[in-house]
């Protein structure tokens, strides 16, 4: 997933844009040519949950059927979208990818993928049900134990960052404060 | 400030886009309908600071010169840039707008403004001095005790939000763990 490709055309008019540094600004932004306008380019935001049974302790992931990386194991995560909140856009993510059942819980992860120019978000839910109905982007969704979890077969860095500190904060028993990470 | 202006032309050849749903999605796209190139788009990030003066416990505050809400005061924060994680974003508009030379602390409030479509992430930070040079998006920087904070003349929800709960926190003396708000 590299960083998203440069504007070579303005998006109001269509005539092409050079790039150089507006007045009052610091940095190279789009510029058309034609209408004046600036178009910035910004990271983006991947909203996720890491979702737990609590009866006995284990998390959903869900098996990628879609690249990048199909066939590897993730928590249920994706880009969010305007019209909705964090927390929401999680929420339906969770929907979407594991037609799982959740309670949202706080926020828990923040982790900045500067490469890509992501910033990845992953609160803690609480499953209401072990039934799940994974989507069209899901080949499966299941549960595992910590001892159960295909470390090898984890998709994301953020995904297996965040469930390795899940399991250290519950190993602990020291709650779940919010963890920052810089991923390289 | 109103959601993004929807693409009316590709960025990629300049072509005039429809919107409509793509296959395997769920909501509408800008299409390009002479490449086929999709285009998003997504919630942006405002990253900013909290910045104390720990010898005293006052906060600073800059005055904006710029619209919107140009006169009145603000957190310094501002746009995340590609090629930064959050907390780098929100120490160079701290640098930027209040010439404030900070400690970074943790992630303090995250505040979803869905009706912009934006997200606003303010860290606490310690200032290392008491001397600022505010950049030329902003008349002036100073700093505030508690009882001098000009609650009519603040810029933005967020920044009020974010300072209500600081001094709640600090009052109450329990730390100052991650705060979560949607602004209607």
């Amino acid at each position: 997933m590299p960083l998203p490709s440069r504007f070579k055309h303005c998006p109001h008019c269509g005539s092409a844009v050079d790039y150089r540094v507006p007045a009052d600004d610091n940095r190279e932004r789009a510029i058309c040519a034609a209408c004046d306008s600036i178009h910035y380019q910004n990271p983006l935001n991947v909203v996720g949950t890491l979702p737990v049974w609590e009866k006995d302790g284990r998390v959903l992931l869900c098996r990628r059927a879609i690249e990048p990386r199909h066939g590897l194991w993730t928590l249920p995560a994706g880009f969010m979208e305007l019209g909705e909140t964090t927390a929401q856009g999680a929420l339906r993510e969770t929907h979407e990818e594991a037609g799982a059942d959740i309670e949202m819980g706080s926020l828990y992860t923040l982790l900045n993928v500067v490469r890509v120019g992501q910033i990845h978000l992953f609160y803690l839910a609480r499953l209401r049900s072990p039934d799940f109905k994974p989507g069209p982007e899901s080949l499966e969704a299941r549960l595992f134990s910590e001892s159960e979890i295909p470390w090898d077969e984890i998709a994301f860095k953020t995904t297996r960052e965040t469930l390795r500190c899940f399991f250290e904060d519950r190993r602990a028993g020291r709650g779940f404060g919010l963890r920052e990470f810089d991923i390289p």
